[in-house]
């Protein structure tokens, strides 16, 4: 795992995804006492950054593997990356989904003309379903963050970022990432390590799932005690992987955590400052950049908004939290 | 008015105006039966395209006249437009607002750093008001759309969709654009007369304030019998511009018109397939590619979503249109 495979990555996503802007507004920079930078990775194909690391990892299989098929297991932003970027390859996807996956996300995988199955968290073995199905068809399991080739498709963010900065004349700051397994982080932090190395990362997690920070301040693998009952459905991981461990210790940390209230909070700020649609887990960056302004250092802080794909009950419940406007 | 002053804009904007993607959704384009480009001014700063408009002017003024400030008449987005580039030259900018424009509108206007005059529509003359405040301090009017310059930037919009449209291979297309009094529309069509002659734009309005399509199809100014009632804020004006309507009836047409359920409609699928906060008067033109397949023609067609500055209750109201998915 190395800069040359995201280099590789971002040459096979070339005129695929979507190089997504570097946003900031006055209105967050006064909230957050310094200049914010969003990298709006909800505004990517599928509606978040795991279309990057899908079109990486089934570009880099050869002709006869890909055209059998591809299978996922995922509660929904990888499925729906994996998905279409199956889709615009012309090969069968089949995602294992759990059934109390958010109902958008489910609709949205099987119209992007994935084979969705169901199972119970709770009864259900999920790899067993998984195994039974890929050796039946001779399927590729695509990870959804401990694959190099994932790794190396995430990463292509972090090689936007380290040239929209430069671009803004910015050589020194920190890059909030919103993290489950640590797909993204990593990728970014190698990247970054290559080509902006005065931005450094850190992880952002829900409070009660900080399975990255902990492991970090350990400097071992920590493990999530339960893996549902947040809001940010998108970033709950077990633990960070065996891939992207070693690279979030060398180059990444320490972790911030956020309320689901913050999460909610900067999902409102993003609607009305930066006309962006943001889910819980995908703007627990944004949160910390907004809310826990002492804990970061600098001028400017980078944050990636990782995804977008939320209930229209949830995002109201979000606009709740703003005041009226007086 | 012509090509050479939008081209000098667009050199006066560079650095200062974000240049928005294209953005499209196969999701989007299954509704239009046709494929749905999208161009998100709701992305531009302050939430709406008149930042550019606004830009242009100021910086066409020469320093002696700019530093003495600028006034503008407006219910919202030409406001928050007008105030920002002030802030960003460093000149007093005076704002006359209706008493009932949106309250975020109103409140974003004053952030940016004008001063806000309220008037009531029913019983006070807002020019009688910006006369007395210009003629006091030396101010300049910078207009919402009847301006050479204003114009100028807002066809900076149509330079970018034209470089964008030719990188997806597309030469032939209805173009529509959310209009109110015109600025918008005349300025992307003067551009893409000369960048993208197979690009031709229709105006899109809300049922019952439709002044440019009369208009159009009268070939001579027809005003609206009145101008509120609408949740389509942005977009209410009188009639079209001395300068604007000879471009349109030149360059653009038939106009064609949504409901406002239409409008909200659209302002939820921009939520859910693009993840973009259009405002209702923003939506109109993606609202027509949505829902009036039937009065476009071609394989694609390129909308605006010229605005985001919604309040959330409406916007949440918007989202009550989606049907939960199953």
């Amino acid at each position: 795992m190395n800069i040359d495979m995201i280099r590789a990555a971002a040459g096979r996503l070339e005129g695929h995804a979507r190089r997504t802007p570097l946003l900031n507004s006055p209105f967050l920079d006064k909230i957050a006492g310094r200049r914010v930078w969003v990298k709006p990775e909800c505004l990517q194909h599928t509606g978040s950054f795991k279309f990057r690391g899908a079109w990486s990892a089934l570009s880099a299989l050869d002709d006869a593997t890909r055209a059998r098929g591809v299978i996922a297991f995922s509660s929904g932003n990888h499925a729906q990356g994996v998905a279409m970027a199956a889709g615009l390859h012309g090969v069968p996807a089949v995602i294992v989904m759990p059934s109390d996956a958010p109902a958008l996300k489910i609709a949205n995988t099987r119209a992007l003309g994935a084979k969705v199955i169901l199972y119970d968290r709770a009864t259900q073995d999920r790899d067993e379903i998984g195994a039974r199905v890929a050796a039946e068809s001779g399927l590729t399991l695509v990870k959804p963050f401990d694959d190099p080739q994932v790794i190396a498709g995430q990463g292509t963010t972090g090689l936007e970022i380290a040239q929209q900065a430069a671009e803004q004349g910015i050589d020194t700051a920190e890059v909030l990432v919103c993290t489950g397994g640590g797909g993204l982080c990593s990728g970014i932090a190698l990247a970054l390590e290559a080509e902006a190395p005065g931005l450094t990362v850190r992880p952002v997690e829900p409070d009660g799932f900080d399975d990255v920070a902990r492991s970090l301040a350990a400097g071992a693998v920590r493990r999530n005690d339960r893996l549902s009952g947040s809001i940010c459905d998108a970033i709950l991981t077990p633990a960070p992987g065996d891939l992207t461990f070693p690279i979030l210790a060398r180059l990444c940390g320490p972790g911030l955590t956020v309320t689901e209230d913050q999460a909610l909070q900067a999902m409102a700020q993003a609607f009305l400052r930066l006309k962006l649609v943001a889910e819980p887990g995908g703007a627990v960056a944004l949160a910390a950049a907004l809310f826990r302004p002492d804990d970061i250092a600098g001028d400017d802080v980078i944050v990636t908004i990782s995804g977008g794909n939320v209930d229209p009950a949830m995002f109201a419940r979000a606009l709740t939290t703003l005041e009226t406007p007086s």
